[in-house]
Formats: C-alpha cells, structure tokens, sequence
C-alpha cells in the first residue's frame, strides 16, 4: 500500500487556491493514502470572527471538500486533510477523510491548542478507526499527540496508520512520534506544513519535517524543514496487525488494566 | 536536588559483590538520589531455580538490601535498584528505594518481559509515588517503559521524578524517553546496565546509555553504551510541578477523559 503525505504552506484564507493547490500537486502522483497538514483550507491563524467564517466550511458541502472527493474519486485513494469546519454555528479543528466512492469521515480535533480555544469548539465524536482497502486508519490532529491516551486509544480499535494533520510550531512531535508508533506497534504519518503566519502581534513560524514512522520505530520518511514535498512510501500494513513483539509479550494483552489510573 | 545513575555491570548470581560494587563506587559521590539498574544484586539471567533462589533476597532483611540502606544512610540520600526479590515462596523483578531513616518502598514489576514471565511473578502492587526531599518519586522497570499508562499514572498519582531500573537489550527506550519526560512534564532517570551474559543457548547484550531527561525532554546526562559511568546532575525539582506548556494548555486538566479507552 503506498501512503504518503504532501507538506505545503497553505494560504491564510484562500480557501480555493489551496483546494487547487493540493489538487494540481497531487493528481499525477501515485498513492493509495495521503495525508495533508491541519487547517489545510484555512491557514492557522484568524484576526477576526469574520476571517474564521469565511475560511470555513460546511463538510461536504464545501468547495475544499468538493474537490477532494473530486481528487479522491479520480485517484481512486483515501486522502485525509485538516479542515477549518463550520458546523450550526459552531467551528472545529478537524480531521476528514475522504473516500472514493463520495462518502467521508470527521474527526474534531480533542485538544484544542493555545489560541485554538478562542476560535474552535474541542472535538466533540469518539476517536474512531475506519477501514479503507484491506486496514483501519485513525485520525488525530497536531496537539493530540501529547496525549499518549489519543493514539492508544485509536490502536485499542483497530487503527493500523495513524494520520496526523499538523500544523506544528515546535519541533517535539516530529521525534515524538517514534514512540506513538512503537508503543502501539502502528504506522504514523504526521504531515505538517511549513511557512510562517502573522496576524496582528501573533506570528508564527512552522517546523515541516513531516515524517512517516513504522510499527518497528523506523523513520520511513522525513521531509525537509521549510520545502513543499510530497513523499509516498510503500508499506506491508499487515506489519502493524500483529502486536506480539516476541514469543512471551503482545503490547495489548501484556497491559495491566487494573493498575493504570485514567 | 542531584539526582543521579550509576551504570554498570552485575556480575550474575554474586550478590555480596555486586552490593560491595555498589557501595565502593558511591560513597565518595555526592547525590540526593541515585538510581541503579534492574535486578542489581541478581543480574538478568539464571540457569535455573536454584540459581534464582541463591541469587534473590528477602527485602530488607537481604545482605544487599541492607549494604543500600546503610549506603543510604551514610551518605543521607536516597537509593533505588532492581532487586531480585523473594517472598513467601514466590520471585518478583522488583524496584526499590531505600531510604536514609531506613525505611523501603517496594515496586514489583508490572510488565513482565520475556522470558522473565518463566521466573518472576507479575507485579501485584500499585503504581504509587513517594515523598523524598521536598518532591516525589515513582519507580517502574525496564519494559514497563513501553506501556505509555505505566509513566502516565506514575505521573497523575504526582510523581514529579520517574526512577526507572533497567537491563534494557534495546536501543528503543533510551529514544523513547523524551517522549515520556516530555508527555507528563516529569523528569526521567533511567538507569541501564552494560555488559553480556550468557546461559546455555541464550546470550544477551545490554545497552548501556543510560539517559536523564528533563520535563522539557532535554537529554541532561546520557552515558556511553559499554562503559561504567556514574553521572550525576543538579536539578531544579519544581519544574516537573506545573503541567501548565502555555496559558491556555495544561497536560493533566487537558485531557478528555470520556473519549479514552482503556
């Protein structure tokens, strides 16, 4: 299976450049899963209320969710974006997927980061594991990934690739990730954007090095700090079904429920 | 507050050297607490259960347990080792801290590895953290590290320092631990052995390595994968204290509790 993700810099509130963006970067590429950075639509950061209803969208119904399901269903493959979504008056930071044949999925971002709480409504739907071809993604969105309990709890139901929007500021997550793949024996793909936004006194710059890791721990692929790419690698996703590490231990079984506090 | 590791190699099934070792090689340092590896007095391998029996100790009333002590009072500072532990008929791969007025906690294993499962009763006590100086420690052992909710509970029952004995034959944990540092903004000290051993067919080489890492995941001490090395570093204890990384984010109160499976 070929997963991958495309690092970019997407426009603060151009909604339509970024879906054609993503559109004419990724329809001659060759991929089954690709994963794009949170707030893809966008951009990160919002001066005003206005800024954030415009650079919204309904899901489907949007222009950037209209075209990729126009790109998924061309492509016959999964692709998974962060998307600024406006939802009965409410925003989220959210995850889609997005099918071949039309239909998708929504995740909203759990933990909201900093100035996120001013403008998003925390994830409100379970974390869910969805399957596309013969595996089970899960979706978590940039800060989740401080939670050990967000990846745990996306493996526990059966998520082999864990896809990751990011819009990352510091450079923590990327090494990370290692252990979020090894510690539920999953495939990550973090994809984090790259550029730097300012609005008003607020700027910010952010890290790229977007990177694929396996159940094993390896880095599959890392990508640069600052340039746009699009890397696709070739995996067995069989590899992150089984969770026995040697004869004697399996990383769920082996778990002493009873012991842990939540 | 000097915390600190001493890493070396036990000699396999030579308890009174091994606690002799210990003793020589500490008493002219200088440290508030000092974390020795797993199963210290034992090593890790036994051909079988006599060489188990003759190796293990009851605690405190064991010779090793009672040099530590001593060592712990002399130098007014705290110790914690792996002990290979016996009780009431039964073996435990156990952590201890030893405390200068004399007193003991003992943690037992909770995530048995390998062939571990063959000699060693899983752990049957909970994970808990206890007052030192003006802080708090908790202790795990060796694989215990790649089960997130182990750390995690250490740190919400208020362990601000995570003590952690190890024979590690991986290179995984030593990584990963920024991760755990990092996710309950404690610190980590993970004290790792070095050397070989060898029993019938099977022959292991530990690691080394040993890392102190910081609540910021600062790698403040990592020792050298084959040699002895005591290192020792000065800590400021607070800073594990506040969960808060920005204004609006707090590891602890951040965490969405409903939406986690256990």
């Amino acid at each position: 299976m070929k997963i991958g993700f495309f690092q970019f810099k997407p426009e603060r509130g151009d909604v339509k450049h970024n879906a054609e963006k993503i559109y004419d970067s990724l329809i001659d590429k060759d991929f089954d899963l690709m994963v794009l950075p949170e707030l893809a639509n966008s951009g990160y950061l919002f001066a005003n209320s206005e800024e954030l209803e415009s650079a919204s969208e309904n899901i489907p119904s949007g222009i950037f969710s209209q075209t990729l399901l126009e790109l998924s269903k061309k492509k016959n493959a999964y692709i998974i974006s962060g998307v600024c979504e406006k939802f009965i008056g409410e925003f989220f930071n959210s995850s889609v997927l997005y099918c071949p044949d039309g239909s998708y999925k929504i995740y909203r971002k759990l933990h909201l980061f900093d100035s996120e709480k001013q403008w998003f409504t925390a994830g409100n739907m379970p974390l869910e594991a969805y399957e596309i071809h013969l595996t089970k993604i899960g979706m978590m969105v940039c800060f989740d990934w401080i939670f050990p309990e967000t990846a745990r709890t996306l493996a526990l139901r059966g998520a082999k690739i864990i896809c990751h929007p990011s819009n990352l500021v510091m450079p923590y997550c990327q090494q990370a990730m290692f252990t979020r793949a090894l510690e539920n024996h999953v495939f990550t793909i973090t994809a984090n954007r790259i550029g730097s936004e300012k609005v008003n006194d607020t700027e910010l710059f952010f890290t790229g090095e977007s990177v694929i890791v396996s159940p094993r721990g390896e880095y599959l692929a890392r990508a640069s700090k600052d340039s746009e790419e699009c890397i696709i690698v070739e995996i067995n996703e069989e590899e992150a079904g089984d969770k026995n590490i040697n004869p004697n231990n399996n990383l769920f079984i082996d778990r002493r429920m009873g012991f842990y506090e939540v």
